[in-house]
């Protein structure tokens, strides 16, 4: 752990940003030799998540390059360390956005590494040999056991590749935050990738869900193609007026710039609204809406890894996936285009072992 | 509750502002008839919260002039209604911020009438009988029984009158969060009418209290006037740095714009941040405090009535009271001039019965 020039003899083919152009190319890197603790994951899917975007582009600030993105990876193991005993070589597994975190903490004890202060991402993260760590847009993954889940026998790898970001980042909060409540109303603001799977999940506990989105065209697909119970178009004040103090729960799922006033009125008193996107520039909170109705606004990042198995888990047992659009590692440049304009229905899984791609 | 012509027949000299200019001026008028529910109250002292600048200056643009503000009154009852039974000729009571609620919702019913949606304000709401509230920078208050507290006889009518506002929006989100365990740590974002007392509230409850302020120079009147354990300078980067996580709770009592993003990182991991100011702009709220440590941003307004005789009864048996200056109706455009400035330490309250005033 403490060593800063680390070993890596394993060559892997993948897809990087070299600088925040923002074009991805093939790109060719080392990973590290599979350790006692390891096991090395043939990757056959990963999802494209809206945070590699912001990766990709250096919105953050904090991009190392060459970037490899990805961190909604699935595949096969390959190989299994020493210290292995709850995976086999041939399990279907899937990894998310942790690489690595201080696993002594009471975050870690808890498998709540996500609020590890030391925690590591699959990529643009630096793992305990001090290497920058490159994410599931390439063919080959080594990861530590801790940070590995089986996925269901039940699911496909590709439609469940999203779970691994998107499922858990919606499904944390809500177990979390008391939704499992049948009869109890639930908003969700956005309908990506996240608020697809938020609704899933809400029609699979219960709840009454109402979509809530800034296109009035969203209504159709929400209610059939995702079965939600209500809609409001965020942007007209009748509806808004009409559903004020209605919901229980509210998951913020956009990434862009708003103001959570009008959301918050929505909701009933005391009523939480969980905040899981990340926008770029700070949201607007103005203070009567939260104070006149001591509403809660909070926020949660990803999940641990005793609830992501729980939620994969819970996924095989419901028959829930992400509705995907499969592509090739060459329409990953076209794929981040389509992204920035939403245009989308939810997620693209790129097909890592695909034979048709040129790249 | 129909009449849309009250007939108000009882004559009271006050003080008003009659438009945005924002000055203060002596003004007669008429208040109702004491009711079967209602107690008439000499009005001996009235405190000047900052809410009362707001509406003066019609600020939130809902000011219905000539405005008589004042929402921190106590005084002594001299007439009750037929249906009284709690309250007596002669005693010391107190009147907050709320004149009316619907009486039968389940805010209502649970003691939190301020979050009735009907609820109407001490001054510039709407009574039941159709008339514009009238405030306590006057001479004498008919007040519904049902919003009227006891003064405990330890506490001096005049630095308690704070209370009734400033007192209970920092005590009722102190229990409702469970504030009151010994040895939590809670910081007190602003030292004005609403900080001082919570720091006094924190001191009573046994929590470790950090004062948090863009001034460097009030950590001596923190520590040393109010025993304020702690004090973060919020535009100190590196004693932001060094309190990072280390907070369970915050109450935020600033009224200026401000980012939640510094404040938020000195709380611990699910820590609490309460919201008590009303800032005319929206706060700015960054996304990654809130969901790299799931924190929560939470809003109070006021208090109820129940949990307002709780605070008043804590206070007596506590002895506590706000750090007021005492001063005479005369000097009202003067204090608000100065409260503009934060200029008081903490809290301006009228002498409404003074004889030396020349108003």
């Amino acid at each position: 752990m403490t060593e800063t020039t680390p070993k890596h003899t394993q060559t892997v083919a993948g897809w990087a940003a070299m600088d925040a152009t923002g074009k991805i190319v093939p790109f060719v890197f080392k990973r590290r030799e599979n350790g006692p603790d390891d096991v090395t994951i043939k990757i056959l899917y990963c999802g494209i998540c809206h945070t590699d975007l912001h990766h990709i582009k250096n919105d953050w600030g904090n991009t190392v390059y060459p970037l490899v993105p990805g961190h909604e990876i699935t595949g096969v193991i390959t190989k299994i360390g020493n210290n292995v005993s709850n995976f086999k070589i041939g399990n279907r597994v899937g990894v998310g956005c942790i690489a690595a975190s201080c696993l002594n903490c009471e975050f870690c004890n808890d498998s709540q590494e996500n609020y590890c202060n030391q925690l590591q991402f699959t990529y643009n993260g630096v793992f305990w040999d001090g290497s920058i760590t490159y994410g599931g847009y390439s063919r080959m993954l080594v990861a530590d056991k801790r940070f590995v889940v089986h996925i269901p026998d039940s699911l496909p790898l590709d439609a469940a590749a999203p779970l691994l970001c998107a499922g858990i980042t919606v499904f944390s909060p809500m177990k979390q935050h008391n939704m499992l409540q049948p009869g109890k109303k639930l908003g969700v603001v956005g309908l990506g990738g996240l608020g697809h799977v938020a609704v899933k999940f809400g029609k699979a506990f219960g709840l009454h869900v109402t979509v809530i989105s800034t296109s009035r065209s969203k209504e159709m697909e929400a209610r059939v193609r995702l079965g939600a119970d209500d809609f409001i178009v965020s942007t007209d004040k009748k509806q808004l007026k009409n559903g004020a103090r209605s919901l229980d729960y509210i998951i913020d799922t956009v990434s862009a710039w708003h103001s959570l006033g009008p959301i918050l009125d929505l909701l009933k008193v005391s009523g939480t609204l969980v905040f899981v996107g990340a926008p770029d520039k700070p949201v607007e909170l103005p203070a009567f809406p939260l104070i006149f109705g001591k509403r809660v606004v909070t926020g949660s990042v990803i999940g641990g890894i005793k609830e992501t198995q729980e939620m994969m888990d819970f996924c095989g047992k419901h028959n829930i996936t992400c509705d995907i659009e499969l592509v090739t590692p060459d329409y990953i440049n076209e794929a981040l285009h389509r992204l920035v304009r939403n245009d989308v229905r939810y997620r693209f899984v790129i097909d890592i072992a695909s034979t048709k791609s040129k790249l």
